[in-house]
């Protein structure tokens, strides 16, 4: 699971901020979340094989997370993309790119898929055999949603040399890796539990951004490896934090406390602050494991 | 007069080629041309005190000359922006602004106005005392106008020691720039012709893009001082350029030729050239004055 981080600031772009958009790689598939303006240029800036972008999550349709949509979608078709191209966001969506669409008379020639949410409990809105993505409903000026992504469990690992020990037909491998207990050339009931190894643990992402301090998600995100938290404030403005429905630093990572996360990035900073490390010093003191996003950093969680 | 490229790339935005953008600078107007992904933070780059912008010019809503307006507007409202904004572009400009603004639950803090064009003849959409904008429909894929931006004529220049000569009193000299003979202390009739020059003479800027090769418009920008054509293709392409409702370079000198004007610009290229001297050359051939467009690059007219 790689994380490359397009842009991490609130507000209006400039030269050295980038709104939010962020790439999670997981299991083979690249997923963008949330496009402010500027993301396609961000995704060239990176190397981001970015035409293999199939799925895109949108959380809220306030310009700094939405703006940089309806250009990117144009630069596929320009590209020639063929492939579906699924957008979830909250509804209302659909009509803001098809009517640029129509107005530019430039329909995409692939196929462009919608599914809008207005949902307020968490809802699971992709899966496939190796992940889901579930919304994360958050609090926050306009209706938005975070995403929780899950690895599923992969197979078991086999162990090669104890296979080959005690003589297993290679065609039996893939049904070893499955679980099962297979029989050896010489006809010989064998245990699965001398032939593999626990999987890799399966590994989660939590994307909350934007949201007010709201300790209901807690719950849901309980355990999970990495959460991405906006920290829009630092706590001396958690007046102004509450009163635009974002959040401080240290209610970031008093969330990751509560939640019991591996790590805690924070992102999705005001532009009125100097010096970032003092985000990183806040939450410190609440929460150990916290990083700070940059424009163009990459995690690899 | 001052024209600043904030963006002079056809199609698909990229690390180093903005889309198209660019500010007039005019009798103390500053005119926003065009608005493609990425605008406001070319707008920064460059330096461009940009909240003096009042008026934006929208030739037609392909993104790559209107993805950046949202964006913009929404800044406006994050700056605390309190003047008048005037918005000129194709039917349907509104409503797509006003849909994105209505669902991020953010209208705009200060008047936003919005004057749509579905006109075929050329007409002034604005005029004050010192400049005129008019329409110059053009021919593309979708309904598109160029803009004509014409100072008006200045006052006359008083020669201030032939004034103190014929001793003429100070409270007369702003009717002296008008054209007026006036009275000396000593009574007599002093000629204007003796108190006076003409005016520095009143220049005139044609924005023309997208649009394919266009004869039509050669009487209305005749003798205009600078011309902006667009030329996305090299003559070799002069069939894509047909197909897609673009110039070649050879085409925006056929019109500079033709209008007899005084310089020309290019600009709008298509990524497809390395070098883009090639449209200098080719242009060169037909029409002398010839200057390419470049992001970032000013020109003082």
């Amino acid at each position: 699971m790689k994380l490359t981080i397009l842009g991490c600031h609130s507000a209006t772009p400039k030269v050295t901020a980038h709104p939010t958009a962020q790439v999670l790689e997981i299991k083979g598939h690249l997923f963008l979340i949330d496009c402010g303006e500027g993301t396609q240029v961000q995704l060239r800036r990176t190397k981001v094989k970015f035409s293999r972008i199939r799925h895109i999550f949108i959380s809220h349709l306030h310009g700094d997370h939405f703006f940089g949509l309806i250009g990117l979608i144009s630069t596929f078709r320009l590209l020639g993309r063929e492939a579906n191209l699924h957008i979830y966001g909250p509804k209302g969506i659909k009509e803001a790119i098809t009517l640029q669409l129509k107005l530019g008379n430039s329909w995409t020639n692939y196929p462009l898929l919608f599914h809008e949410l207005d949902g307020n409990e968490p809802e699971i809105i992709f899966e496939d055999e190796k992940v889901s993505v579930e919304t994360i409903p958050l609090k926050h000026r306009v209706y938005t949603n975070g995403f929780l992504f899950r690895e599923k469990p992969g197979e078991r690992k086999l162990i090669l040399k104890a296979a080959q020990k005690v003589k297993i037909d290679k065609s039996l491998f893939s049904k070893i890796k499955q679980g099962f207990d297979v029989e050896n050339e010489a006809g010989e009931i064998i245990s699965n539990a001398i032939l593999t190894k626990d999987p890799d643990p399966s590994k989660s992402y939590a994307y909350c951004s934007d949201t007010s301090y709201y300790p209901k998600i807690v719950k849901q995100i309980e355990g999970v490896d990495v959460l991405y938290h906006e920290s829009t404030f630092l706590d001396h403005h958690h007046e102004l934090a509450e009163k635009t429905k974002h959040s401080t630093s240290k209610e970031a990572a008093t969330i990751a406390k509560k939640a019991q996360v591996g790590r805690l990035i924070l992102g999705h900073y005001s532009g009125r602050y100097g010096d970032l490390e003092d985000f990183r010093k806040e939450a410190k003191e609440i929460f150990e494991n916290v990083e700070l996003a940059e424009d163009g950093k990459t995690f690899e969680l």
